[in-house]
């Protein structure tokens, strides 16, 4: 198509809204438009690369035999009272009334649905396993949308969920997803996304991976091993601390320590290490308002995703008033009072002498020995690990930390879903059986944004070929030149009737710098620039998008030369492409 | 694909709560299932349909110079605040707070999205005219859903959206947009689509065209004339009636009428003509309930969309108690209270003398003269034409009415969004004026129902083949049979290498008469059936869905015939497409 006709606006200042760059990139160059807190339009650009995206999809998902439906946006709350999520998902779940007064809600995840639409049809052993995908419009009420695409509240996901007879088959099935989605993302141009294992939150079960690309700018912390293959979220990682050398016991003792409300502040005051104090970092169940407190060495963080998990619900940074049991700035775990719930973490193991808060205002305890002083000790691995650390895997003090996107995840169900639902089957010698869950999701939207950021530079986004726009970018630098132009028309001609994706921007009278920074924003891989002064040496000159290829080609050999450079950038990307 | 794997379930007994066949057959044969009130998830084989619909209008969008955008789901209320619909449109529109109390909306219908998409993108007359559209989910709170994807909440569909700087412009991408709909349905098989003119509702703008598949179950009534062009919506259509021989006066009577509350009573208890009755339908505007009552001829009714135009505002069945200014049974013209507004119907222009309400409990008039007796007597079109009815393009008595489903829509829209949600450009002289627009509209799960509603026998769906979920439908009859098997699963490795869609039944244990019927609910358009008996004489039975061929097919040509049969009823279809 001819660029003249493409709606959406380019433009040259960053957006003062845009806080990382793919944003940024993707608003300058006429990608989506905001509607509303994290709700956008797509302009005819980025539909083009989601559908792109979603074919690919597409492929890999019926590749291995999964079957596409169509779930619906709007679902009646029965289906998620009957899973118990109605109640037990927070304040993203959208719920609202219809004109009859029923209650509904906006699916930001199909499970239910997916259960509801096959319990009648799967309920022999027989028609087991299989697996159902949908691509569609999920709703997902964040309280803090962010970062353009990358964390939006509507948006496009592909979400599939597959029922088996045997955990056995689940893991077989599992593994074979596994492989379909390194393909997808080798196919889209970011071979280099990496699988950690993840925390499940709300959708239950046991195992389960995020794939995840790797940017300083990524929302998620990922903890790597440098000695061997070891990968999680933060959240789900493993923190081995041993602490060596610190078993040296004092006397209790309960000290004035006034306006010292941080640890630090203490550990100051008393001129003593923090890597042998204690920190309180306190929680409110959202049930009841009960207090939770988690103590961790003074230097590590409290892990929320682990301390949630142990205490079975949800929680939230607690709110203490003067009324309170818990004295804020001041909380320990000696004599804490009886209505608080607390955990120690691991990293308070094997310190003979703590300095810790004594649960009265102004006062801490120097020489706490957890061991001795406290009826009982119990520790649990509530604390993030971090740079440097212990590998939970390898032993190895390799752990590094990076930062990534999310751009698919995979779970392990189990029977949470088919147990609430009441789904079952009859097996082989005659029994009801609930089917064990699988279920794989992938963000179009997401992945479109988190590929630009990734692969962009100052001026605008890099696509890989699989996944651009178009494929070739042609720019007539003069078109009010009769000879050029023709050179360009006939270029497009030719790219069109072959098949190429191409878009051409032949507009009279715009300055050739402004062509290219619209091309760079649209970030088409091949870029072909007709201009007299290279026809002058009857030539046109064929850029990348990425800088590595740029030459003058005679003007006889330029479709030639841009056809096969089209198959040689595909080919780049399929080379890194698994095989089933 | 294999039959056995194909999920949903295929059942032979006719669901209670199915009114139309479509619906009843499209459950039975495991197309959908209901989730809730007038919402769906497709199953596979539905959803494959919708996707070649989908595929369909996406190429004759794209070839009118459409460019696929994607708006979201969820609009903030601000948007149709700016247009006013937020107040205007009834509660099928759904109203809900997110988790920060904004009020937003699912989207029923893109209109202020489309502008508030483009209005800084077309500033300058240089940029028209362009069209947008998307293929997207959309919620209508319906207060009666029914007849299963026909009149559903949540539904597919495909809207554009085209922006102009002329009428003449409009008109003439109209005019292209009426024929790229046109080869819409003609490619999906339905060439006897036909368009009728239509009453605009609540999307604004003058003129607006329905196609229309006509249908004794379609819940549209279409005027159509006999002897020319015309053809209309009931809803839009003028009633052209001339009374008759009916103008002779008589002196205006009180007369006591007990227990006649309607037209009919009172007509056979005054021994006189329902003719020269005169009827009254009483409304109460949405607003502030204030009385509207509208007068027909006794034999007529009242056409309530017509009415709502000219009262300019939105209307409700009345409910008449004893307080207030109107006796219900005993409304007439005459003396009616001041307080109801009120509406003479053409169809009681020309009558001497009528029968009418007296206003007055157990009382009517007779002899009634609307000229003489009232002090302003004047008519509007307000009553539905009747079959026999003049024909208002050619005068001719030859309306006949029949019933059809409305399968897309077309509307002139003029500047009612642009003019109140403010989007300008700048003309040739530098004058700022409004953009005109035009909208379109398919629902996609909608058109499949309806083919399935008009193309169908006892047994199943009969699906034009470009559309249809597979081409070819293999039954093997004894796949415990080596050379029967043998001979089925090479055809179906013959179709699937040639690229035709092909469904296989190769369930062992499944009688003839079972795969007939579950083959008959899928409705694929060629049928071939292998089994021992028609292997005896080597040859297969090929036979298409519609019985038109059956053919007893040598086993050595089969896949020949098989192609080029589908190829056949691809041309048989593509014969009826009109050219661009």
């Amino acid at each position: 198509m001819k660029l003249a006709n493409l709606i959406g606006s380019r433009f040259k200042e960053r957006p003062a809204d845009c806080v990382i760059d793919s944003h940024a990139l993707m608003v300058r160059g006429g990608y989506m438009k905001n509607v509303g807190n994290g709700i956008y339009t797509e302009f005819p650009v980025l539909k083009r690369i989601t559908a792109k995206i979603e074919a690919i999809i597409r492929q890999e998902m019926d590749a291995i035999d999964g079957q596409e439906v169509l779930f619906p946006v709007v679902l009646p709350a029965d289906l998620w009272d009957e899973s118990g999520r109605y109640e037990s998902v927070g304040n993203e779940l959208l719920r609202f009334t219809d004109r009859n007064h029923s209650r509904m809600v906006l699916a930001m995840t199909h499970e239910e649905a997916a259960v509801h639409l096959v319990r009648e049809y799967a309920q022999s052993y027989t028609k087991y396993p299989f697996m159902i995908y949908q691509i569609q419009r999920k709703f997902r009420d964040e309280a803090r949308p962010r970062a353009g695409m990358i964390r939006v509240r509507e948006f496009t996901m592909k979400d599939a969920y597959s029922f088996h007879t045997s955990q056995a088959d689940l893991e077989k099935y599992y593994d074979k997803c596994y492989h379909a989605y390194n393909r997808i993302f080798q196919r889209a141009g970011i071979p280099e996304v990496v699988t950690v294992a993840s925390d499940s939150g709300m959708m239950g079960g046991s195992i389960s991976h995020e794939y995840m690309l790797l940017t300083p700018v990524g929302e998620d912390s990922i903890v790597l091993c440098k000695e061997c293959d070891y990968r999680a979220n933060m959240e789900a990682a493993e923190n081995k601390l041993v602490n060596e050398g610190k078993d040296s016991t004092q006397d209790l003792q309960c000290i004035e320590t006034p306006d010292c409300k941080t640890i630090e502040d203490v550990c100051r005051f008393l001129n003593s290490d923090v890597e042998t104090s204690c920190k309180a970092v306190v929680y409110q169940k959202n049930s009841d308002d009960t207090f939770v407190v988690a103590f961790v060495r003074g230097d590590y963080e409290v892990n929320e995703t682990k301390l949630r998990n142990l205490v079975g619900e949800e929680i939230h940074p607690a709110e203490i008033t003067e009324e309170d049991c818990l004295v804020a700035g001041y909380i320990g775990p000696y004599q804490i009072a009886e209505e608080a719930e607390y955990y120690l973490d691991i990293t308070l193991k094997g310190i003979g002498s703590l300095v810790a808060g004594a649960n009265k205002e102004g006062f801490h305890y120097t020489g706490l020995n957890l061991e001795r002083d406290l009826e009982k000790a119990e520790y649990a691995d509530i604390s993030k690990i971090k740079e440097g650390g212990i590998c939970p895997c390898c032993g190895k003090k390799a752990i590094t930390i990076k930062r990534g996107i999310e751009v698919g995840n995979i779970f392990q169900l189990g029977t949470k879903y088919t147990k609430t639902m009441n789904m079952q089957y009859t097996d082989e010698n005659g029994n009801l059986q609930h089917p064990i869950m699988g279920c794989y999701g992938i963000g179009v939207g997401r992945l479109a944004a988190s590929i630009c950021e990734v692969y962009h530079d100052d001026f605008g986004p890099v696509w890989p070929i699989s996944i651009a726009p178009w494929e070739v970018h042609i720019c007539c630098l003069r078109a009010d030149d009769a000879e050029t132009k023709a050179v360009a028309d006939k270029l497009y001609q030719e790219c069109m009737q072959a098949g190429i994706e191409v878009i051409y921007d032949d507009r009279e009278g715009v300055r050739p710098g402004a062509m290219f920074s619209d091309a760079d924003l649209l970030g088409v891989p091949v870029r072909v620039v007709v201009s007299p002064r290279n026809l002058k040496e009857s030539c046109v000159e064929v850029v990348t998008r990425d800088k590595e290829i740029k030459e003058m080609v005679p003007v006889a050999e330029a479709f030639g030369f841009i056809k096969e450079l089209k198959e040689k950038l595909y080919a780049k990307i399929n080379e890194s492409v698994e095989t089933i």
